[in-house]
């Protein structure tokens, strides 16, 4: 399978129903409906249960799931945020119906996280603690929301203070704005960012070498030995996707790019980027790292880059997790004709 | 000309060489050299002075440049903002040479707008008071100096309180950094997206009938009678590019879209957003309206459309101007064959 597939954290289980947002009633009958579906989070980090293959190595990580009444306490504790996250997309009733899919809502709630876990009935629970990692081991269906449910509880976490003037600022719309509670505020006349959540687009980039047989990849210090991934980069602001590849191929490796073509992308809820995937042509070759940021950057030949993915016997280096776009990035390379 | 053209807001004249923003002593230099650039921002609005045709019609807005004996007063101020922009990549010396291409830099000062019109030598300079038209006027050499340059300076204007605890912050890394002044707030710990300037992604596309041959256009209350633009939305968190088209499109108009490509991006200092430009194939074509943002949503058959570009003698409807990538996709559009 060398196609582009779906990318980790994309899947969209939940319709978002943003038009609700602002329909109090409505709002308040899925909260308190004994359908609707809870998760939980402590310290940005969602309760999940990992069940255990027989030989030991970790399977699955699943969501726990509350009802109402088995948080209803915590929604009543000034601390906690509750974001409505959509109703459920594969339970659609039939048209003429009048019942309602599920609802689904994130918790944040600042309680003992101990204390917390014992709210679930089953064992083995806990709130993973390295989001990079951990995260990875979802189901596809449960990744999307887990995705959209971080990225909303992260810029909550950060931005509880109205960046304009300094003021504690309130939760509205169901978790989707945040209001200054000073009235003479100017972000309360007109509409202002500082009020909505926060996305950070990202580029990520597989330069290609310009004999069409090599990419260029690179590592910070921080990754486990052997691993090689794509470049990226913060878009600035005033700046486009294929700017951005370019000024950020040629700070991390010295490399010069030309033509850049946008692949696919995918949300990142490490807090809350969105990851813009793209293939670029390199118009050099010299390579010279930023060394603040990249410990080492390598043309790699495609055949190396082959055994990587498919893990040959003994590989040159080691590709990031399939989750990741950059692991897509490069297998659709490889699917690809060695011309652009 | 029905390719695709460069899109205004989005030419790099200056080479940002960010490397460099943490340099004092370099960029110390470079504020004092006489050849280095100043633009002056008040309330977000560049000076500009704007001339005239002979037949009444305003023609081209240019930017005011100073130099740093005309504003080195404006430094000194704390409540001046400074950011350095780049290096002009038009004057770039020759490799073996010592001498440096100028330098740019935007100041934004909240000194009285006419006492800062002042120091400009040329009569007719104005900060002007309309963004979202004004703006348009540029040439595309300085356009892309602007949407830099204005995005940072917004983002300043509103976030000069850490979002995190509500302490005042410090401008750092030539204007591309706010650090909280309290030593013990969690932003201090680790790489937080609070200290940085933000960008908002957003999603803009045409939307293709089943048909192949008309487009989904929409106005809200406050265009300008008769203008249509494609339909545009934030990007939420936890969200892809593609899956923004869709829900967007079925909010703002009830149309379900299937297909989604990306076209091409623009930056957009309104204060600082990425528009991210596709074309959308529509699964279905009932139009529905959501009345709070859009007015009215219509299909146009693509011949009424090709007058409304080329302006023919009585089209139907107003098409956005050349400068906004709304017009880009439309022309696009036209440009290509009926089947994706
Ligand atoms: N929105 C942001 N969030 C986090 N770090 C940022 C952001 N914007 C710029 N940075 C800086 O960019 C560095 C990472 O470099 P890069 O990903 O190559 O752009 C971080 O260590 C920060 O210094
Ligand atoms: N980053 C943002 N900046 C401004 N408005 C936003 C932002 N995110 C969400 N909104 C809301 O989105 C509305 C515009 O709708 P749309 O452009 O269709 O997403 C605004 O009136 C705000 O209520
Ligand atoms: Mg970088
Ligand atoms: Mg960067
Ligand atoms: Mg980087
Ligand atoms: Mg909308
Ligand atoms: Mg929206
Ligand atoms: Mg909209
Ligand atoms: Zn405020
Ligand atoms: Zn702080």
């Amino acid at each position: 399978e060398l196609g582009l597939q779906e990318m980790y954290f994309s899947r969209e289980t939940l319709d978002r129903l943003s038009g609700r947002r602002t329909d109090r009633a409505w709002l308040d009958a899925r909260q308190k409906d004994g359908n609707s579906v809870y998760i939980l989070f402590s310290n940005l980090s969602p309760m999940v249960v990992s069940s255990q293959e027989d030989d030991g190595t970790e399977a699955e990580t699943k969501l726990c799931r509350f009802r109402y009444e088995d948080v209803k306490d915590l929604l009543q504790k000034p601390s906690t945020v509750l974001v409505f996250l959509g109703v459920d997309r594969r339970k659609a009733p039939p048209p003429s119906s009048s019942v309602e899919p599920p609802a689904w809502f994130a918790i944040s709630s600042d309680e003992d996280a101990a204390e917390l876990l014992k709210r679930c009935r089953q064992t083995n629970c806990c709130f993973p603690t390295r989001p990079n990692r951990d995260l990875l081991k979802l189901s596809e269906e449960e990744a999307g929301t887990v995705a959209q449910a971080r990225s909303v509880l992260a810029w909550h976490s950060r931005y509880s203070f109205c960046p304009t003037c300094g003021s504690r600022t309130r939760v509205e719309e169901a978790g989707y704005k945040r209001s200054c509670l000073d009235q003479d505020c100017r972000s309360q006349k007109g509409v202002h960012n500082t009020c909505y959540p926060r996305v950070d687009p990202v580029v990520i980039m597989l330069v290609i070498h310009p004999d069409g047989n090599q990419c260029l990849l690179g590592r910070k210090k921080v990754f486990p030995v052997g691993l090689f991934s794509c470049l990226a980069g913060f878009i600035e602001p005033g700046e486009t996707v294929e700017a951005a590849v370019r000024r950020e191929v040629e700070e991390e490796s010295g490399v010069k790019v030309g033509a850049v073509q946008y692949v696919t992308c995918q949300p990142w809820p490490m807090p809350s980027n969105l990851m813009m995937g793209c293939l670029a042509v390199a118009v050099s070759t010299d390579i010279k790292v930023d060394e603040n940021e990249i410990e080492e950057a390598r043309w790699f030949p495609r055949q190396q880059v082959i055994d990587a993915v498919f893990r040959g016997s003994s590989p040159a280096f080691i590709v990031p997790p399939r989750q990741t776009i950059a692991h897509q990035l490069i297998r659709h390379w490889i699917g690809m004709t060695s011309n652009l």
